[in-house]
């Protein structure tokens, strides 16, 4: 299927060559790059996104970026958003606005997010994140550098050690061309993207008759909210206020009757970046009456967009050039998603690019992504639009204050946090989402992520978070909840499951060159017993390579009793304990009961490339 | 006093130079460097120290180190201490030792830290801290350099303006010399030091007829407290077990009996780098019956030592000269002091030379540290010979295995959690510590550093250390604690007091360059109301200067909370407010009612430089 002319030439071998270092091609690098796969990123822009854009991270992100060990300077570079405000028309001051309710932004102890907020930080800081973290691995974006032509050859498709992709890209500043042989394309560029067009994927979808002005600046203001992130709807009209780092706010204005533009795709882009923000700040100000807010003396950035709501037809051809982030779905930046979803569309190809380059699994293993990621766009996107027309909605008028509008709204907004904090995410039942056991440990969704706990190592007491045993570092993990070992019943048990994990490590050739704590599998060990270090020695070896490997589920009381564990009745694991298996991109992929290990063989040989 | 012959030749000048680049060395040049400060650091070692040597942080200097942003890599790095486990003779087996207790190693719910471990790391780790720090702001060590001769001029000392301090040092590798022209010398080259001996400062001490051995090595062991903070008393004598960064743990046995060292300084120095670790080893061995460790591959490091007890007689000559860390005291490793000593020596140390060398502070402010520092010297040896004989002790025999040395030593491990954690600094009376109005907030102990607790930021409701309000970035804070502004009566008194911390901002004529929030003197605002972003515009100009210093006395809703506050009721505050001034170290300083606010003009009045 050669997709545009023969492209003749010199050129380089690149495992996987991505196009566009926005957030989905950075974290699609970054991950590659960490696990020291060959890595060619390119990018047309002469330098990173400056101000604007994309500006929040979800709680799910917030994992993920800890699970790189990237949180801490998110953190410390943006805003933490934790509450909501909802204003609404003042019925007895007309063209006033009031506050209703003031809210936890994430519905607290619904979902268990390890992070109970979201970080607001402008794009271009969290993408130098990654560009920083690269670096200091050797890996530089090619800017300034476009594709010209992609072609791949059919013949070398089914021959994972071959690079039947060949691209064109060319250095605008230079002019120079240069051919890249990949075994692997992710095209990460964008709404527009020239490698979804180039592959002729359609976008189904619509756009939205709503138009948005949207501008950053640091207000001087009496509306007492402007650092929580608010919605107003005012009979004037509606806008939401998004806190930023930097005392920056975002101001989110719909454009309607008169000040409507029309809503075509076409108009937007062309007018987007030119409109005055001074206009949209008038807008605004007539929607926060009695509140006021003065005319900054310069502002950051301002822009109008049309909500185009669409997801690719297809995320992938021959399993060999993919697309992710704006490239494969684009919506409204109401629900804070866009961003996090690129984000996490990469982290869940990254590992499995991984595990397929390194020969460790099938290249089938790779139809999961469009299987898991497509689905989630599509249900981003139907939430996106119940939330985008109950925004633009007018609100109800003076009679009927209280009526569906205000009280629909707020509840989808705060019943919403499983799309709003990214923690919801439930992957259908697939070759890596086993859902058979999942009686076993009701408490652990299998196809969900991990849920957040805390168990207190064995021979320590240092009390670790579970998704602290779950970093990012390309492996799968077996955790073992072994019961009580204090008497004979479950310690008994355990030699012939050791067996067993030893058996799958034979199963799994490519993966041992180091062993089971050393490769592509990592046991860990968590006990239902009293804290006593002496436990250590009685576990089979296999359960204990490591020290630190070996944990109970007890109460810390180094910390006044502040934290505590109880795991086992969270999980809803019973006294005959149970394995769990956690993805690379901690995601549970299956369960299984002792006797039932086989279970779990099964699961690995779904999708291992065998020996 | 010239101290030297006279120095002459080329020279350049420096406002304060350092002699060594160890713990007390580096943590003064990394503050003074912060703060802009013209540093230059000499060191006689050509590298870092690479293994060995001391290697804990207690808790007061996590919370120090978290103060400069440093806190998280020593985290990474580092192992975290939390559970202490003590071991006796076995009544009923001859020889053998057996668990007489687990607790944790820093009792939880008394001295309040904000982290309750300690964090073992080699101290080598800890330097590079420090010198990465530094050299990203332009700052190197000057290695392979010592000191040669030091002279002060009588008739400079006086002038702030003036480099009193001639020194001349010499580059050991190229043997070119340097002459300096200094404003202060700080002398942190240890228990040997070329400077305190050049100034002829005595050292007040003894040493103790013990004498200990000490080995780093990776363990192959069944003793099951080897990742614990381990004390064994045995019959077959006394031995430490402290677990360390990457899997390491290190090993104090006492040597007495057949086993004992010449007690002198002498023989340790001379042997103590060459004697054998499996001679070491095979002791411990002795004491760990029935427990086996197996020689390692490798070992670490190892070396013998004598416990030496002094203080120095001064700190500091004309306040011009200083000496600092193991220069100033010595003592024994057992209590985990000695870098955290040193650390918190030029700690103390840094911020007045910055406040004097600016021209905002009297040079008399300098006086404070040999009081200060010179007085918990004197406090920790104290408490180090008393450790150090309880630890020697032998245990009670078969007949009286419980007797006093054994409970007399657990409890002072435990109860001594002031000083093992460093929480219990308490600095007496002076011209920075005002105990005057101790009773208007009687949980805040003027001396003692801020204790922690929780507030609500007003503007956004996100949780909020107290002590990240008080990072060490040289200034003064200004702690307003309101009361309830819900009402007219406090909020009535806000505008006068306002006036006074204003008029506070005047009598600090060269603080103000850019205002009471820009300089050496920052407001924040707590208040005791209800969580409501509209009071923040009722407050004057002077308590708001910005959006994020006003804080509530609130529960965090957003943790499902988890996070409560009640700093009022934990402070002891009372309806009416207090105002507390937080020194730039963390200390209290002083506090006061609104009405009394001229106690606090008093306080700066005291040893700021007039204008």
């Amino acid at each position: 299927m050669p997709l545009q002319t023969n492209i003749n030439g010199k050129f380089t071998n690149i495992d996987v060559l991505i196009v566009g270092a926005g957030p989905a091609g950075l974290m699609c690098a970054y991950a590659l790059c960490r696990a020291g796969i060959n890595v060619k990123i390119i990018e047309k822009r002469a330098t990173r996104v400056a101000v604007g854009h994309a500006d929040g991270l979800q709680p799910r992100t917030l994992e993920v970026f800890q699970s790189y060990g990237l949180l801490d300077r998110a953190r410390e570079e943006g805003n933490e958003l934790r509450t909501a405000a909802f204003y609404n028309p003042n019925p007895n001051r007309k063209g006033e606005i009031e506050l209703s309710e003031r809210v936890p932004f994430f519905k607290p102890g619904v979902l268990n997010p390890r992070y109970d907020f979201g970080i607001t930080l402008h794009q271009g800081s969290i993408e130098q994140i990654f560009i920083d973290n690269m670096r200091a691995m050797g890996l530089e974006v090619d800017r300034n550098t476009i594709p010209l032509a992609l072609e791949i050859s059919e013949s070398l498709v089914a021959d994972s050690d071959t690079y039947p992709i060949k691209m064109m890209i060319q250095n605008v500043a230079s002019t120079e061309k240069e051919i890249v042989n990949a075994k692997y394309v992710v095209g990460a560029d964008g709404a527009h993207s020239w490698v979804r067009q180039s592959l002729k994927i359609a976008v189904d979808g619509s756009l939205t008759p709503y138009v948005w002005g949207v501008l950053d600046m640091v207000p001087e203001t009496d509306f007492p909210d402007y650092r929580n992130w608010a919605a107003v709807h005012s009979d004037n009209g509606t806008c939401m206020i998004v806190p930023r780092e930097r005392d920056l706010i975002r101001v989110y204005v719909l454009l309607e009757g008169q000040n409507a533009v029309k809503a075509t795709k076409k108009v937007a882009d062309d007018i987007r970046e030119k409109v005055p923000p001074e206009w949209i700040l008038d807008v605004a100000r007539k929607n926060l009456h009695p509140y006021t807010i003065a005319t900054p003396k310069s502002f950051e950035w301002s822009s109008l967009y049309t909500i185009a709501q669409g997801v690719a037809s297809r995320y992938s051809v021959q399993d060999r050039i993919f697309i992710a982030g704006d490239a494969c779905h684009t919506h409204s930046p109401k629900a804070g998603q866009g961003m996090n979803a690129s984000l996490n569309d990469t982290y869940n190809l990254a590992w499995k690019l991984i595990w397929v380059l390194r020969g460790w699994a099938n290249p089938s293993l790779l139809q999961t992504y469009e299987f898991e990621r497509r689905q989630y766009a599509l249900d981003l996107i139907a939430f996106d639009k119940k939330l985008a027309r109950l925004f633009s909605d007018s609100p109800r008028n003076q009679t009927n204050v209280d009526g569906a509008s205000r009280t629909e709204f707020m509840s989808l907004v705060q019943q919403s946090t499983g799309f709003s904090s990214g923690i919801g995410v439930h992957y259908s039942p697939s070759s890596i989402v086993d859902i058979k056991n999942q009686d076993i440990a009701n408490g652990i969704i299998i196809g969900k992520r991990m849920p957040p706990g805390t168990v207190i190592r064995l021979l320590d007491f240092c009390p670790i978070h579970v998704h602290d045993l779950l970093p990012s570092d390309t492996r799968f993990k077996l955790l073992v909840f072994t019961g009580d070992i204090s008497g004979t019943s479950q310690l008994g048990k355990l030699p012939q499951l050791a067996a067993r994990i030893d058996h799958l490590r034979s199963m799994l050739p490519s993966l041992t060159p180091n062993g089971v704590g050393q490769s592509g599998l990592k046991a860990l060990t968590i006990m239902n017993s009293r804290k006593d270090p002496a436990l250590f020695k009685k576990l089979p070896l296999t359960l204990r390579s490591h020290w630190s490997q070996v944990f109970v589920d007890d109460i810390d009381v180094s910390s006044s009793g502040k934290i505590s564990g109880n795991v086992y009745q969270e999980y809803g694991i019973g006294l005959n304990g149970a394995v769990v298996v956690v993805r690379p991109d901690g995601y549970v992929g299956a369960i299984s009961s002792f006797p039932d290990f086989g279970h779990i063989e099964n699961y690995f040989a779904a999708f291992l490339r065998g020996p």
